[in-house]
């Protein structure tokens, strides 16, 4: 019998949800700051009114004043597009949500009867799985159980997207408004809107899980197997609405911006998000349902699988043998203190210090980076110090394996800082700042063609360092505590999870808020400021989706290990038939996937050009100005493209699994499930990166900061012409195929582990007839 | 003990070289053929002279006759064509072969050394591996041989490339002079040429290896262990030199076209191989050191590889163990009927049959493939009766497992057929025959990209079947007879190498006759019959991709099954730290092999451009066709380039298992083997089927043959100019990454097994001591 944690179990207890509460307070604190940006003309005007002492309540003038511009008109004019974008985003997220509900309630059902079966829906109770001289509870019940934590997960997964996208569609115009101010203002409005969204996201999903847990253990009691195994429905219900929410959405908006793009930028040539583009609004309205909402739902997949895996291989090991709650909450407690951390790092953005420069703010939000890794590595040990006890046991495939408390603190720190890793190579690859993207940049010299071979050749070669940080995470957290290290190792990478999402979810807002400038009709100089809001913001969403990627790798194997360990087998040994056929059939799943989601795209984009160049040909006076666009048809084209075609992708990916481990067994979809990992990681970083970075080279060649730049320019040059074109193609690699395949691999792993002890008893019919 | 096979050992011992000797026969034969087509003026005027009377000896007008040109000059034009192209052939492949001589020079070494050291270089003779009750030569000769099979190795493989390459030169004017005849006649001449080459490598590849192993058992006697042993290295020679010259070719040819395309095509609006074109000679010779000796080299390679993997686990299986030559020989015999079975197939092409219409070239090419299959099949049938006992055991991972000879035959058969799905698979995909390439070219009416994302697209879609083609094969001959099974599947897929490489040849050869005819300034007539013979020959030629892909799969796992056996493990476990991360960083390899080809054209092309603009600006008269370029120069970029660009690569390729084996050891040896095997063989189609789709897209637009394609063009249009941007960016795809990954995932299989020993005594340094 080892000690137990430090800790007491009541403070565990009471610790948890306390500091989802602060986190959750913290949000609400942020929300209420941003809203102090008053947007109605009313109020507008009241402000206008007070602007004689103090101009506006701050300190700075407003561009509009300067310019003579009429104060009201254009903060009505921003209201109005904004209400425009936010009805849009919301219609569509309803119209998703009520297909996907519809699915998922068909999945809950397949789940309960799958499990159900597992033992012929038999009422009694039965034998542990592990510890096989003790009693668990039966089967159908955790049949019953997993499909809540399912639905439950799915739910959260709905609200964090959207409350997501209604921060983001809350914010972006007000981030219009500030930018008259300066940038600094509005860098302000934008972040701590991104804030919101990432300390909600985190909070809300620590403190579900954490009631969840609790409320399912009235019920299991002393049975923590059986309760750990039916809350990995959480996992798997977060997940699944992800895909649907980060495909969809992906659609959605790739098609709005490839079709505006081809049309308005190439053929018309007028500017990006001219109000005269009739794709403009389902355009915008894109960035909020597939950058914020798809983001969020994915990101809070990726923290609740990792909780999940980690939980379910801590109730086979001391932890759970033992009843150690404080221990069993070590997952709980990591992203605990990651809330704090993040809170006190948001604080050095928003309060600590002050940006008045453009070229502050990316520096800005990389410091938020390493502050918050730097601070959660003391408050990673910490939790290691009072939430372990100094030495325990840990379930290895079959084996209990000895671990050391600080060797736990090293599995969740390497993740920690393998994070900070790729979000920097990410940078180095993606960022107009560094040569790569130049190299890219001056290759549009000799045309599209070079552009793309080089770009296509930056993807690929962005990816050897953060494999390798990678592989060495999982080595080092492998060797110390098997799949329990690998998971924790993924939730140290997801630890930062608030502050990552804040800088994130920035991007888009910042995105959306100079597409308002442009559609308002506001000074050129306000567009500008919005326009380095935005550069700085395409380099953090590359940053999130490598640490998206990133951690996503870790869980996926964190969970392959649960299921392994769940199915009974011991070892997925590639030389064998049945794993072999299934490695290569599962590094093929990415590519399948990323040619249904990229022919969609494409497809969609084809009918939005359709409909925007019969605009322009049909509407007198379109071009003109003078007569307004359908945009209504639009954002229809996009919708409908998306719900239709985010189905097959979807269905793939939740189908496979069912049928492999149904008619192949256990070992083939082991290897499928290893094949798919370590072949979707590469393509998914590499079709992000390349896709950021054709994005930042045509910024490079439109914003003409240095003498390099300013030769392959300006805006219409043959040049950037071609940087257009990569921008174009790389819109679906980098918003639609890349993101989602994280979600593919993570998905597809916990989906085995929630049917494992149907496949155990029920799987590979084929085998067992032939 | 077993009964040995039904065909005495003597017979084996004739029939074997008997075959290959016939096989180089018919190669003479034909080439005696091709070389009836006269090329010097003064046979020319000759045959002229006698042109009164049944006109150049055919029932045939030539087009000339007909328009009143002059037929001397226009040989002669031909032949000073040809002239150059080959003396820029033979030029750079004396100067890749001396480069890599001197790597090979210094690799021999360290294969000597490494394997040398083994036993502390011991002459003394040593318990076997295997069958340790018995006595085997010493480590230090099995190093001695394996360099000196090495050496063989590298040596065919250089005189497959350079030969097939002086045929391929000698037969391009001569097939641009027939072409004056009709499309059959030149069809004729062309796949003659093919076969040659075909003919040629099949038989001196089983020849050279059928003597190396009789000379080798001079010294070996009974020790079969060591000697098929050091028989691998000759695998490795082939593969090695295969990898840079495909590498080497790859870049020269697609800096060429690349430079060429971007100037000439799109900015200078010039038709593709217009002579006024600097770099039109060198685009012509990298067709023939490219796509003809790089191909001859890879698909030897991947036949001595399979011919190695399948005796080394022959040897210590009971065929070894028996002492039964004949079973031992098996591999070879099933080489021997394949040049018997392909030589009735070429007659088909050449005799039995006539060409007279365009449309009848596509279904005469791919009747090759099934007739070949179908004979085959009975050829395998045959050898696997009287060159198998009825029953056997083969070693398996440390057993040995019963296997009877209709097993082995279905494990043979299995790999032939699916390498015939893979071929109509990659037909389908790359045709514009059919609807994906169709699509893609509608594509092209938004734009370059979204031809680009539809082509990406259909890259990825193309490589479902042909991976489950592979998968199934696996499966059936793993299941039967392990490794062994799948090594002679690859062999199965490789039977009919002659008639593939005939038909693969076919298209470059065709692809220059065109070059010449537009350069020599010939009827315009004359240049379309040439482009039916090479539309035929991309779809072809992607049909070859697809089989040396397939084949290289195959291959790499007989070989890696094999260094399992020899390296001593019995299992490689995903789920072990050591082989997840090997199996993640070897998936990450193909990504950064990749990336490195792929900037290496791109870099090659922006000189090529640059230095094609700089003739257009500077020599006055160029454009008007008054003045001669400046060819030398641009051949002398590419010749650089090539040979500068193809070391990061395949250094990359050579050292990854030394060092992993070295520092890290067998198992993460092994997973970085079966990593790097599956994600390297979904890029290689991919981007084979990408390139192939993109090229034949323009063609479709070009041709103009449908409603719908005549709407896209005609050349120069806005489509046809989306479309050239997509075949550019698809010419590294296609013919330098792609085909290359092919042999990286066979050479670094082929490259462990032969250093396997080394590993095994001293390999994992790293983990020992810490």
């Amino acid at each position: 019998m080892v000690a137990p944690a430090l800790l007491p179990e009541l403070w565990t207890e009471i610790l948890v949800p306390i500091c989802a509460v602060i986190g959750i307070a913290f949000s609400l604190f942020q929300w209420y700051v941003v809203s102090r940006v008053k947007l109605t003309s009313d109020l507008g005007a009241s402000s206008s009114g007070g602007a004689n002492n103090g101009k506006n309540g701050y300190g700075d003038y407003l561009i509009e004043e300067e310019e003579g511009v009429n104060d009201q008109s254009v903060v009505a004019k921003c209201a109005e597009i904004q209400t425009a974008i936010s009805e849009g985003a919301t219609s569509f997220l309803f119209t998703e949500y009520k297909y996907v509900g519809v699915f998922m309630i068909f999945f809950a059902a397949v789940i309960f009867v799958f499990l159900g079966s597992v033992e012929g829906f038999s009422t009694d109770n039965k034998p542990c799985t592990y510890d096989t001289t003790r009693t668990c509870k039966p089967a159908l019940a955790t049949a019953a159980f997993s499909t809540i934590a399912f639905v439950l997960g799915a739910v959260t997964s709905v609200l964090s997207g959207f409350l997501g996208m209604k921060i983001a569609t809350y914010a972006n115009a007000r981030t219009t408004l500030e930018a008259r101010k300066g940038v600094g203002k509005a860098f302000i409005v934008a972040f701590r809107s991104g804030a919101v969204m990432g300390f909600l996201l985190a909070a809300s999903g620590l403190l579900v899980l954490y009631i969840t847990i609790n409320v399912f253990k009235i019920y299991y009691g002393d049975d923590w197997e059986g309760l750990f195994e039916a809350i990995t429905g959480y996992g798997l219900g977060g997940s699944s609405m992800a895909l649907f929410g980060r495909v969809g959405g992906g659609i959605y908006t790739k098609a709005a911006d490839v079709g505006a793009d081809l049309v308005g930028k190439i053929e018309r040539n007028i500017p990006e998000d001219d109000p005269r583009n009739p794709a403009v609004i389902a355009d915008n309205v894109g960035d909020n349902v597939g950058d914020i909402a798809g983001m969020g739902s994915d990101l809070f997949g990726s923290y609740a699988e990792a909780s999940c895996a980690a939980l379910v291989v801590a109730s086979i090991s001391s932890f759970g043998i033992n009843h150690d709650f404080t221990a069993m909450c070590y997952p709980l407690l990591i992203s605990s203190m990651g809330i704090l951390v993040c809170l006190i790092t948001t604080l050095f953005a928003t309060d600590f210090f002050e940006i008045k420069l453009v070229k502050e703010i990316e520096p800005a939000l990389k410091n938020q980076l390493i502050i918050s890794t730097v601070i959660m590595t003391v408050g990673i040990a910490i939790v290691s110090w009072v939430g372990l006890p100094t030495s325990f046991t840990i379930f290895n495939f079959g084996t209990q394996k000895v671990v050391k408390n600080w060797q736990l603190f090293l599995c969740v720190c390497v993740g920690l800082w393998a994070g900070l890793i790729i979000g920097f190579v990410t940078e180095y690859y993606t960022s107009n700042a560094y040569s790569p993207v130049q190299d890219v940049a001056d290759s549009c010299r000799t045309g599209a063609a070079t552009n793309v071979i080089f770009g296509l050749a930056l993807g690929y070669k962005s990816v050897i360092i953060p494999i390798f940080a990678i592989a060495i995470s999982i080595f080092v957290s492998f060797s110390f505590a098997a799949m329990y290290g690998v998971a924790v190792a993924a939730l140290g990478m997801l630890s930062t999870i608030a502050t990552g999402l804040a800088i994130d979810a920035y991007g888009p807002i910042s995105d959306n808020a100079g597409g308002i400038a442009e559609m308002a009709g506001m000074s050129h100089r306000i567009r500008e400021r919005t326009d380095a809001l935005d550069a700085a913001g395409n380099t953090t969403a590359a940053i999130g989706k490598g640490f998206a990627i990133g951690s996503a790798a870790l869980v996926s194997l964190a969970l392959f290990g649960a299921f392994v360990s769940r199915a009974g087998i011991h070892t997925v040994d590639v030389l064998t038939p049945k794993v072999i056929i299934g490695l290569l059939v599962g590094a093929m799943l990415p590519y399948w996937f990323s040619a249904m989601t990229m022919k969609s795209v494409g497809s969609a984009a084809l009918k939005m050009v359709e409909e925007v160049r019969r605009q322009f040909n049909t509407i007198p006076g379109l071009m003109e100005g003078t007569a307004k666009p359908d945009y209504a048809t639009c954002v229809k084209i996009s919708t409908d493209a998306s719900i239709k075609e985010m189905i097959p992708p979807g269905c793939l990916v939740m189908l496979t699994p069912l049928i492999v481990g149904f008619f192949f067994g256990v070992e083939t979809l082991s290897g499928v499930l290893a094949g798919s990992l370590v072949s979707g990681v590469q393509i998914a970083i590499s079709a992000s990166n390349t896709g950021g970075a054709w994005d930042n080279a045509k910024k490079y060649i439109e914003a003409g900061v240095s003498e390099h730049a300013k030769s392959l320019g300006p805006k219409g040059s043959e040049p950037h012409k071609a940087a257009v074109i990569g921008d174009t193609i790389g819109d679906p690699l980098k918003d639609t195929s890349g993101p989602s395949l994280n979600i593919l691999i993570k998905l597809m792993a916990v989906e085995s582990l929630v049917f494992a002890p149907f496949f155990a008893t029920h799987g590979g019919i084929l085998f067992k007839y032939f």
